[in-house]
């Protein structure tokens, strides 16, 4: 797999050709055409071509993708068969909502353990993980191997929650704050940020050019 | 504005750029170069000069962009000056982290009421909105010029919720459930789809990439 050559945007995409090939493979269908597979993504056959090609995607002139195979490349790229772990700081409305209905294992992560300071949820289980209090964070990542935590404290706490997750060797930031992390020195740190805003934003324009 | 020429690519950009600027405006700064732009933004300056001449961006040899003018270009362009009006289906833990915590006003919207089946929270207010049953959902659509439905249902129920807002008249979609949403004949209906598990997938492979 010649990885080092995918560019960002190729990156950006390969979540999507991941979801689409699993529901391919999950109604029973076993090779796809790369025009297929365009036409349902919203993307162009040879831009399809080009993508997968980065990685070295298993095209047949005549057969196209064998769809099993293809979405597994795709897993084992994203890191999917890595054996993640992930833990969630912060268990309010939008943390908990995670905890009980985002499927961790379907991305191949596993989650461990939540943390709040809330004396209600501290010591309850949510969704069958444990919930800490934050004081109990650094000798937690101490003692169980933690990859990645999940950033759903209130604005004011989320530069804070974020350097001791750093401080505490976390690899990988998952950041619902919609504050701007400083990395601080913690330059290897991967910080993967979801802005609502720009989503709604993104939808905005679209209703709005149709009246133009 | 010469908005039929702006790529798909570009309007996907312009709420990050609305977000720079803003936060720019917010700091004091008048002024910015399409070099700052881009370091902050991880762009290149080119990049920047190719996406904002799209709508005839302000840009001036030696001076930059005028951060005020710039965002409220920007602004204009996503449509939040257009008094959208919202509605959220579903007030589970996900709906509620969006209404009591995302700033609808920030993006041009504003939110009027929020559905749900559960007898606890129908007649209650969340967030300062009333919280009425799904059955009301026709009359009060039907009442209420109502512009984007949110959509944070269980994923059992996701395409008949959808289907019962398109028939409504409602024109976009800010689809929370993963599920994918048929159009069935409402093909002027936009549709936003958020899917977490693609962030997070990202941040797998960032992660991985690091250990190769």
């Amino acid at each position: 797999m010649k990885k080092d050559k995918i560019s960002s945007a190729v990156i950006r995409r390969l979540p999507r050709y991941f979801r689409y090939l699993n529901d391919l493979y999950h109604n029973g269908i076993v090779r796809v055409s790369s025009e297929t597979l365009a036409r349902s993504m919203g993307l162009t056959a040879s831009q399809i071509r080009q993508d997968l090609s980065c990685f070295g995607g298993f095209g047949q002139q005549g057969y196209g993708y064998n769809v099993e195979r293809l979405r597994d490349e795709v897993a084992a790229i994203l890191g999917m068969n890595n054996n993640h772990t992930i833990i969630i700081l912060g268990a309010g409305n939008l943390g908990r909502a995670l905890i009980e209905n985002f499927p961790f294992r379907s991305s191949g992560f596993r989650l461990t353990a939540a943390f709040d300071i809330d004396p209600v949820l501290v010591g309850t289980r949510l969704g069958g993980v444990p919930v800490y209090h934050v004081d109990m964070l650094q000798s937690y990542i101490a003692e169980h191997k933690t990859d990645v935590a999940v950033l759903t404290v209130p604005a004011s706490v989320a530069k804070s929650s974020a350097a001791l997750l750093m401080d505490c060797g976390i690899e990988g930031l998952w950041n619902f704050t919609n504050v701007e992390i400083p990395k601080n020195g913690h330059e290897n740190v991967r910080i993967e940020n979801v802005h609502f805003a720009d989503s709604l934003l993104t939808l905005s324009y679209m209703i709005s050019e149709e009246k133009l």
